[in-house]
C-alpha cells in the first residue's frame, strides 16, 4: 500500500450553512457566482446565496447545463475576466462545481481551456473556488475533478488538478427537499457507481478502504429504500454519503478501475443519457464481461453489502442484484431504453472512444478495442 | 447534523515515505528533531531521518517519555529558542507527536505553556510540525489534539489547536515490524477505545459515521487475532485503521464521549498505568455503569461488530465481549490487577478529578462525582 492522501476542502455541514460564506470567501474577492438552470431561484437558495454575499463584490453567470459544455463555460471566463473576478463561487451540482473548476483553470490559461481535458497541458495555476452543494451524487465539492463537454464534437472529457479543488463546500442537507426525485435517484446512482469504481477491482486486502466502500454502498442501498426526502436525516445520510464516496478516501492505496465511467461518457455525449443512467446501462454488462477478473470483490459485495448466501455463482448473483437494484430505482439497464438505433449504435460510439484514444481500460487496462465492442454491444441491445 | 471538518493533514504512506521529508520541510527552515527513547537508532528510522534533512539546518532533542512531560518538554523548547529553530519534525508515536504539539505552541507564547492545559488561555499561534509515525494508535499524526502530563502534581491534561495539527505525516508501516507485542497490543486498544468514545453515544443515525465506526472496530478486532506485525499487509491495514479512529471523521456530526479517557488518564497519572491499558480498566465498567444510556448503541455494536445474536441481553453481552476481547490481548481490566492499594486508590483517584475541575463527563455530562467513585468502585475492586 503506497499512497498519498489529503483533503483540504473546508465542509461546512449542516442548515443555514450557506451564511458562512460571508467569512469563507476572503474579505475584498470580486467574486463570480455561477449557478444552473435557476431552480436555486425557486427554493430560496439564491436569496441566502445573495445575503451572504452582500459584503463582496459579486457577478452572477447562470445557464451551466446538465453536462457543462465548453462553449457556455468560456462565456463565463469572458465575464470573469472582463470583471476582473478572482474567486468563483459555484452553486449547484456537481456540473455547476465542475463548470467553476474548468473556469478557473481556463482563466489563469493563455490558451484554449479545452487543452486541460484533451490532456495537452496541465493546470498550473488557477482561481480559488467555494462550492454551495444543491444535489448530492458527484462528490465533485470536495475533490479535484471535473468532467467537461464540447458540444460542437460531442466530447465528454476529464481533468483534474489538486489546484482546482474547492477551497470550501457548504452541504446544507436542507436544500434537497425540493429535489425531483429523479435527481435523487440518479444521485444514489452516481455516487453508487464512483463507490464500485474503487472498490469493485482486485482485492489486496485493504480493510478500511473495503470496510469504508461496503458501509457506504449499504448506506445508499438503505436510503434508497426509503426515499424520503423529506426526512431530515434521509437527507442528511445521502449527502454526506456522497461526499464520502468520492473524496479519494476510499480510494486511497487501492487500485481503480473507471471504465464504466469513460464508456458511460460516450452514451451521454451522443444520446444525451443522464450521467447516472448511463452508468446504470454500461456496469452491469462491463462487470458480466469482466466476471473473472472481479469475482473475488463481486463475491465479497455480495456477501457484505446485498447479504447474498455464499455459492458457485456468488458473483452471477451480485451482478444481477446490482441491476435489480438500478431497476428498482427505475433507472435503465440497456441503451435500447433510450429508443436508440441499436443498428448504429456500437459503431458510433467505438467511433467516439477511437476519437478520444481510449485504448485500454480498467484496472488492468486490458479492455481493449474488442473487449469495449463486446460490452456496447450487450449494453445496446 | 450540523458540522464543520477538513483534514488538512497531508498523509505519506508506505516503504520508503521518510525520505519525501526533504521536500515536505520547506527548504531554509531550521528544525528540531524530536524523538523518544532512541528506539528508532536501533530499527534504521533515525539514520533514514537524518538522511532526509541532509539539506536543512536541524538540532536533536531525544528523550520524550511515554506520557510526555512539561518538564522535558520545557527543555525542549528552551533549545528550540536558543538555536533559532522554526519547524518540529516529530519523530516517533503519539506521545514524540503530542510532545511536538506542546513545543510548537508553548514556543509562540509568552507565559507558562502549561496555560494552555490548564485551559487558561487558547492557542493563537504555533510552529508548524511534521510527524514521522512509528507507532499506530493515537492518531496524533494527523489530528489536533495532544494530552501532556506534568509529573511534579501527576496531572495529565490534554489541549487542541487546529494551529498544532501536523502539516504532514509520514506513515512507513515497515517501521513496526521491530515493535514488541505489547505495544502493538495497546495501539489496537487504544485505537478501539477511541473509536468507541466517538461511536457509543447515543443513537442520532449518523448511517455513514457508524458504519465507518464499526468497520474500524470489525478490522481492529481481525488484526488481534493474527497478530503478525511480519505480515505487510498486517502493518498496512493496522497503521491506516488507527490513524482514521481519530482524525475527526467518525466523529463529524455526531456525539462524542470521551469519559473513559478522563477516568483513564489519572489512572495513568498515579499508577503509572500504560495508557492503553487505563482505557481497558476503565471502560467496561463505564459501559456498566452507563448501560441504559448506551443500550442502543451497544447492541447496534454486538450485532454488527461481534455478531452476537439479538435478545434482551444484548448490550450487557456486547460489554462482555469488549471485556474478553481485551482480555485476549493480555490487557488488563481491572487496576488491582496492578497492584495498586484499593483502600486508598478510589480517594486518591477522585481527589485526582476534582483538582482537574473534572465534574460532569459523558455525552450526556451525566457523569457527576457520585457517577465517576462509582466506576472507579467497579474498576479498581
Amino acid at each position: 500500500m503506497n499512497f498519498n492522501y489529503t483533503n483540504p476542502t473546508m465542509i461546512q455541514f449542516g442548515e443555514g450553512k450557506i451564511s458562512t460564506i460571508s467569512t469563507l470567501i476572503p474579505a475584498g474577492q470580486r467574486v463570480l457566482f455561477l449557478y444552473g438552470g435557476g431552480s436555486i431561484k425557486k427554493n430560496g437558495v439564491y436569496d441566502q446565496v445573495v445575503a451572504a454575499l452582500s459584503g463582496h463584490q459579486w457577478f452572477e453567470f447562470s445557464g451551466v447545463e446538465a453536462n457543462p459544455t465548453v462553449e457556455t463555460l468560456n462565456k463565463a471566463v469572458d465575464l470573469l475576466k472582463g470583471e476582473g473576478l478572482v474567486y468563483i463561487l459555484a452553486v449547484g451540482g456537481g456540473s455547476v462545481i465542475d463548470g467553476a473548476k474548468y473556469i478557473a483553470a481556463a482563466a489563469c490559461y493563455d490558451g484554449d481551456g479545452w487543452d486541460f481535458l484533451e490532456g495537452k497541458c496541465q493546470v498550473l495555476k488557477a482561481l480559488p473556488i467555494g462550492a454551495v452543494l444543491t444535489l448530492p451524487a458527484t462528490g465533485s465539492e470536495s475533490n479535484p475533478n471535473a468532467v467537461i463537454t464540447k458540444a460542437a464534437t460531442k466530447d465528454k472529457l476529464d481533468f483534474g488538478s489538486k489546484l482546482v479543488q474547492p477551497r470550501f463546500a457548504v452541504m446544507d442537507p436542507t436544500v434537497m427537499k425540493t429535489l425531483p426525485q429523479r435527481q435523487l435517484m440518479n444521485g444514489i446512482v452516481d455516487a453508487w457507481v464512483h463507490i464500485c469504481e474503487q472498490y469493485v477491482t482486485y482485492p489486496v486486502k485493504a480493510m478500511v478502504q473495503d470496510a469504508f466502500a461496503e458501509g457506504l454502498l449499504r448506506t445508499l442501498k438503505q436510503l434508497a429504500e426509503t426515499r424520503d426526502n423529506q426526512d431530515d436525516t434521509w437527507r442528511e445520510n445521502l449527502m454526506w454519503a456522497a461526499n464520502q464516496a468520492l473524496n479519494g478516501l476510499i480510494s486511497a492505496g487501492v487500485p481503480s478501475d473507471w471504465a464504466t465511467h469513460v464508456l458511460g461518457h460516450e452514451l451521454t455525449a451522443l444520446y444525451g443519457v443522464d450521467h447516472a443512467r448511463s452508468l446504470s446501462i454500461v456496469q452491469p454488462w462491463l462487470f458480466r464481461h469482466e466476471i473473472e477478473k472481479k469475482r473475488a470483490k463481486l463475491e465479497q459485495m455480495g456477501r457484505n453489502v446485498f447479504a447474498l448466501d455464499v455459492g458457485d455463482d456468488l458473483a452471477e448473483r451480485t451482478i444481477d442484484a446490482i441491476e435489480a437494484f438500478y431497476q428498482s430505482l427505475e433507472m435503465e439497464t440497456q441503451l435500447s431504453d433510450y429508443g436508440t438505433d441499436k443498428a448504429t449504435a456500437v459503431d458510433a460510439l467505438m467511433a467516439q472512444l477511437k476519437a478520444h484514444g481510449r485504448d485500454n481500460l480498467g484496472e488492468h487496462q486490458s479492455i481493449d478495442e474488442a473487449g469495449m465492442r463486446s460490452i456496447f454491444e450487450l449494453a445496446v441491445a
